[in-house]
């Protein structure tokens, strides 16, 4: 049983191959550029960004694993052997990191710390009458999958009046629920800070432009920690410009990283991080990689399969 | 029934007046500099900082009552009458305020989100490897005072190993209280992010110093929200110079606004924010006031008051 693996750079194999030792110890590890003695015997690929043809090049590939949520890389070679299942990396470390991500930054923009920041770089001292609270804050979730659901869950149960919207909406605990094309005006109409965390498909791209920002309430903010390709950077600047949008948190970008010519990045009404929200451990990954590859062995189902026909 | 004022100035006595006629209808209102044709009719006075004698000019005074949680300013007037009752303004509101406050300022500590401001003012992209968790960061709450409780209450529910130290600590769920000088060391030994609450009192007064800084493990972060005075400002600095700590995020000064010649306003480590942590509304306040006052008239006990064998 061999895995290929395409994740990290040469300089993070060290890093699989001990993690993989301990999850996985009968399974054989070789990195990109490493040879690979006989490529029938290659089973499984973990992998970010494929070489076009690389994943190809193994005839018998039961799964291709991606070492993230996305797949939206994999999909972008275009001799990807169509026939293989590609299974998306979502562990519940992943999902407590993006909870966290997005609380932090919730509150952030409630406390309108970036506004002190900024007052804070010319020395300026000036007091709000009265603190923003959580309970002032409508946050919706646009996007209700495992990280997006976690994201909500944990935002209402902390204080924030929270809303999700997704095709098609499971109930969660606390959160109103909003589904589909024509629940989206109301659900914007709703919200004061606009979480996005949909999955990066033709579908998505560009939401995060002007028809669905000026649809938020006046003065609303943005959490942006899903995709690059959902934003449209000028929208974006337009309706921060005009006061449509006050504060915006963006943590992806459809170049990373981001060009240092982007206004983006001096944007008054921006706190850019490096996509940093959530980022599970080698070692995390390796656990999860070893157990998908133990169920595909046992012929159990598998979870977080990509579906072509949603396109994620 | 007579109540003077002295509370955001002569601007915001209309305000202070329409709050009363909602929750006191009877009570007559005058201002700091608002002529007041019997002293003796003047029962109540609700004050932050008083002229010095202003309080003793008022011969049948029952009750003074402090407009915010702190009476440091009131116990400065040299004539203070020392046989009236001084009343802390702690409504819930301001313990809602204060714990969402430092729930905020922790998780952008965990979060490192100075870092990555201080990264976008150049441009600079830099990943961490793994975001940190709140599991990782032990919360100390010092002080544990209505606020300080609440406080500690809402890290301690929404993931923060919490602990809390105060002179004679109450049990809070899901807190580990440590009680008085002999637990100081092992409550700072195990305190990632110092979040300090005390009263401000001759006892505390420059309880954030290099004796207390140094106790901390290396890499700590402060967050000082309770009174100015217990920042010792050139201590800091070199705590955080040093690397002893990591960050601040401070609320209050001995000197506010914080002077623009103040290091502190440039260190990449600090965050400042202008006092604005917890500040109810004056309708809040209105509404608590007239509860202390009817309570007074009714001879009920009335929380919240001064204590001079403890300072506070």
């Amino acid at each position: 049983m061999q895995l290929v693996i395409k994740s990290g750079g040469a300089q993070a194999l060290p890093e699989w191959s001990e993690h993989f030792r301990e999850f996985a110890p009968g399974l054989q590890i070789s990195g990109r550029h490493e040879p690979v003695a006989d490529p029938g015997q290659v089973g499984y690929a973990l992998v970010w960004e494929p070489d076009p043809g690389w994943l190809a090049s193994f005839p018998n590939l039961k799964l291709i694993i991606s070492s993230g949520a996305g797949v939206d890389h994999i999909l972008a070679d275009p001799q990807l052997p169509a026939h293989v299942p590609i299974a998306r990396l979502v562990t519940q470390e992943t999902a407590g990191e993006m909870s966290e991500f997005v609380l932090a930054a919730a509150l952030a923009i409630t406390k309108e710390f970036k506004r002190f920041a900024n007052d804070q770089a010319i020395c300026r001292w000036d007091t709000p009458e009265v603190p923003r609270m959580m309970r002032d804050m409508r946050v919706g979730v646009m996007g209700l999958g495992y990280l997006g659901s976690a994201t909500a869950a944990l935002l209402a149960r902390t204080g924030f009046p929270t809303a999700g919207w997704s095709r098609a909406p499971a109930p969660i605990a606390g959160v109103d629920t909003y589904g589909g094309p024509q629940q989206l005006p109301a659900f914007l109409a709703r919200t004061d800070i606009l979480v996005c965390l949909l999955p990066g498909t033709e579908a998505t791209r560009g939401i995060l432009g002007a028809e669905t920002l000026a649809q938020l309430p006046r003065g609303a903010a943005l959490i942006s920690v899903g995709r690059g390709s959902h934003m449209v950077e000028p929208d974006l600047l337009a309706a921060l410009d005009s006061g449509q949008l006050s504060q915006a948190v963006l943590d992806v970008f459809e170049a990373e990283p981001l060009p240092a010519d982007s206004p983006l990045w001096r944007h008054p009404g921006v706190m850019i991080t490096p996509h940093c929200a959530a980022t599970p451990t080698r070692r995390e990954r390796a656990r999860y990689v070893a157990e998908l590859i133990r169920r595909c062995e046992a012929g159990e189902p598998l979870p977080n399969l990509y579906d072509p026909a949603k396109g994620y």
